[in-house]
Parts: C-alpha cells; structure tokens; sequence
C-alpha cells in the first residue's frame, strides 16, 4: 500500500484536519484497471461538484488528473483512494477561511472477491436508516457512520450487500452501491435528493442504459418494487455492475430473483470501455 | 495548546483512522474551571453510551477519568476536547473487529468571549436542515457536517448562534447548542429522538429546572413556539447557560425576548457548582 498527503510519501496528519473533527470533507474510490483509472472523469466531476457545495477549495482539477494517473500508471486491479478535506483549522465548527485543502491519495490492493466476480449475489434488507439532510443528498462526504451502523449488521459472508432505506421506508441504495430494478424494458433507481450518494456507475447507467435498449427513471422504490421487480442489480465503481439472485428479509419469504440479462448487456458494453 | 494521542504528546494521526475515513467515531468538549473538568461525570456518561450505541471499545473509565483530570489539574478556563474513533483498520466499512480505539485529548485556550459572557445574545435561523437518523440521535459523532455547513451561513459577529431545523420544521437546536423555551412556569426543550446532540448541559437543565421552580417537558417545537416564548435561552457545556434577547428570521419581523428570568436562576445554580 502507497500513501500520499497533499502529493508527499507520508501516511499520518494532523489530528486538527476538519476531516477528523468534523467529517468535513469527501472522497472517492476508483477502480485501477491495466494503468487506467475507469470513469476518471466521472470521479473529477463528483468531487468538483461536492466541493463546491461544501465550499470547499478543489484541488486543481488537471494537476489533480496528472497526480492520479502517474499513481494508476502500470498498476493493474487497484483501488485508489482520494480524500479531500477543507484542512486544519481552529476549533470550532466556523472555518476560518484560511485552511488549505487536504488531499490523501491511497493505492491498495484489489479485493479477491472484486477480480473477475460477476456471478449474481445474495443481499439484505437492513435496518439502520440512511441519514437524511437534502443539503448533502447525493454527496460522497466523510459522513458516513449510516453505512458503518448498517454495514455492521451482518458478518455472513454469503451476504455481498445490505439495502437501506430512508426513514419513510423507501429504498434507497446499498451500504456501497446504487440500486436498479428493471420491469420490462424500464429502469428504475432511487431518487437520491433526500439521502444516498450519486454513485460514478449509477451515472454511467443512467446515460447508458439507452445504448442497451432500456428506459430509465429515477423515483421512490417501495418494497413491493422490490418483491415485483424481474431483474434487480447493483452498482460501485469497484465492481461494477452486480446481479443480485435473492433478496433476505426479516420475518418474510426472501426474495427471488431470476433475470441477470440487462446486467450482463450493460456489463459487457462497460467491459469493452 | 498540549495534544495527547493515546496518553502520549503527539498530533498526528493515522490516515487510516476510522474516524478520518468515515467519521467513525464520537467526541466531548469540556470546560475546565479551576483545575477541574465541569460535569465531568455527565461527559463521561455519554460518551460511554456513545461508545455502546457505535459499538466501539470504551476507554477505560477509570483510566480515562484520571488521564482528563490530570491534563485539567492546574488550569483555569480551558477547553479540553476529547474525540474517541474506532481506530484504524483495512479499507471499507466493515470493521475488522481488531481496531483498537484512538483517543485524543486536546487542550485549547477558552475563547475571550466565553469568559464572563452573560449578556443575552441574538441568533438567526438557518436554512441548513439537521440531519434525520434515529439510530444516530443525540450522539454527538464525528459526522458533523450539518452544523459546519448551518455555521457557514453567517460570519456577522454579532450573531452568536443559528438555530437548526428538521426537514419538517421542527426547531431542534442550535448548530452548538440546545434549546430551551420558557411559558411561565413550563420550560421546553426540543425532542431529540430523530436527530440533535444531546448536550451534557441540556441534561444538567432538564435535572436542576424543578430546582428553580420550573416544569420541564420534552416536544416538538414549532415557529409559534419560538414566536410566543416569554423567554428563550441555549445550553452549551463551554458557555453554560446563555439568555437569547432576538431571533432573526429572514423576510419576517425578529422576535424580541425580554425574560432572562429562568436563565439568571439557572446560572447561579450552575456557578455554585
């Protein structure tokens, strides 16, 4: 593992960064595949968007790119890290408007699990809810103890996900990942303006799903969604885009899934990216 | 300023930390009087529940108990910030199981307008919501994006605080304090079993209010409320108890409060701690 702070070989910081403190700050997580970085541009663009509604100085976009793309350069199967946080500062929730972006770059090892996974998984219905607040809906912020809490329900390595659900009950994504059901030839994935993350696939999706013969939505999913759905699959920019086969659920029969046929389209047009 | 990472003088961190990569982690910002910590049990007691709720190791609380009342020994009108994480651990959001709790402690000067600050005090409205999670509810984690970005909203001096609410117009607290309203002899105090802090001195309010010959009741609370108040004050573990004399509120009149009545009661009773 290869750690770099604002572009230096170093792997502590300081204990007064915002992003400790308060959680003040984003960050991505990129899928390195033979010495490129897949979606760079997507990931670029999130960030760009998330600092700006954090106000929150981005780091200059093309040194940004270049910084990246040297660290991918002759890696293959990796996944890279970026933390941006708005830096050190006084105590006190007013930053003073003088603290200087700090960018941690990190480059670890693939997942076996990730490499070449492309058989349909299991997942659950968890009950820790997604945090709501419409000012951070859709950002990848260092506020994330509702995807720890629910992460932390299950140990069951059979599970690959758990669904969450904000507090009206509509589903909204996984612990890591988006969420789409297919009925016929429509698609369909949750708004993401009260809670959740706009995932870099979940866009490749969005403005993809055309290319393979699909109409796509965003709206609220209930569970019966859920039970009629005949195709249902998840989406992360490490793994890309997942079939779900079965779905658990407290005190009620699991739910099962047959089709993985958009998936596998969808797939095999990201695969020839 | 001392900084103490683990019992031993250090600022720096692991980038790992769990409570840099997600928040992962809960923190108590005490006042020391005269070589003591104020409600030191009160802190403790959260963050011990804290620690159960996350499901994060709690630092010895012996231990610890001796660690703060050591670094407070001898100072008058500090701050001392503790922050616990669940420490660092592989990548992702399942915990390991193996990490071992961070703990820093932090000892800052008292900002000058805490000291002997008893006048009351204007607060705005602001437009940033709380963030809604019921499992998450009154800890006081490191996910505290939501009073950074209701913070930022002002930086007008003579505005000491912003009142936050929830998505459905329930005023909750302050973006570091909590909320009290007085009708006569009835104090209330916003619920906070969908989101909110709460705060070590709320909780001494809510014990020593039948002292001063008020009934206190825990509820919702509406503009009306904060309309028809007699009089309004916040509660902060730094500040102790602070009187509000207006509310703005954008496009409507400001709310003028006359009584600092229950306040001024109150205060005593605190300063004879």
């Amino acid at each position: 593992m290869s750690v770099w702070v604002n572009g230096r070989p170093r792997t502590t910081l300081d204990y007064r960064d915002r992003g400790l403190q308060y959680g003040d700050g984003l960050f991505e997580t990129m899928r390195v595949l033979q010495g490129r970085i897949r979606l760079l541009e997507y990931h670029l663009a999130r960030l760009s968007e998330g600092c700006k509604r954090l106000r929150i100085d981005t780091p200059g976009a093309a040194k940004l790119r270049r910084e990246l793309e040297r660290i991918a350069a002759g890696r293959n199967n990796a996944v890279l890290k970026l933390i941006v946080t708005r830096g050190s500062g006084p105590r006190g929730y007013l930053a003073s408007g003088r603290e200087r972006t700090t960018r941690i770059t990190a480059l670890h090892a693939l997942p076996a699990s990730i490499i070449g996974g492309a058989a349909a998984v299991r997942v659950r219905l968890c009950s820790t809810p997604m945090s709501v607040n419409a000012h951070l809906a859709g950002l990848k912020t260092l506020n994330r103890l509702d995807s720890v809490l629910a992460r932390a329900e299950w140990r069951n390595a059979r599970l690959w996900e758990g669904l969450m659900s904000d507090p009206e009950g509509n589903w909204v994504c996984g612990t890591m990942s988006n969420l789409f059901l297919r009925h016929g030839a429509r698609l369909a994935t949750p708004l993401l303006d009260r809670c959740g993350v706009t995932g870099v696939m979940r866009r490749w999706v969005l403005e993809n799903a055309a290319g393979v013969g699909l109409h796509v939505e965003q709206r609220r999913i209930r569970c019966k969604d859920l039970v009629s759905a005949e195709e249902i699959f998840m989406s992360n920019a490490l793994v890309g885009i997942r079939s779900i086969s079965a779905i658990e659920r407290p005190a009620a029969a699991t739910v099962r899934i047959m089709s993985t046929q958009a998936a596998r389209r969808l797939r095999a047009r990201l695969d020839a990216l």
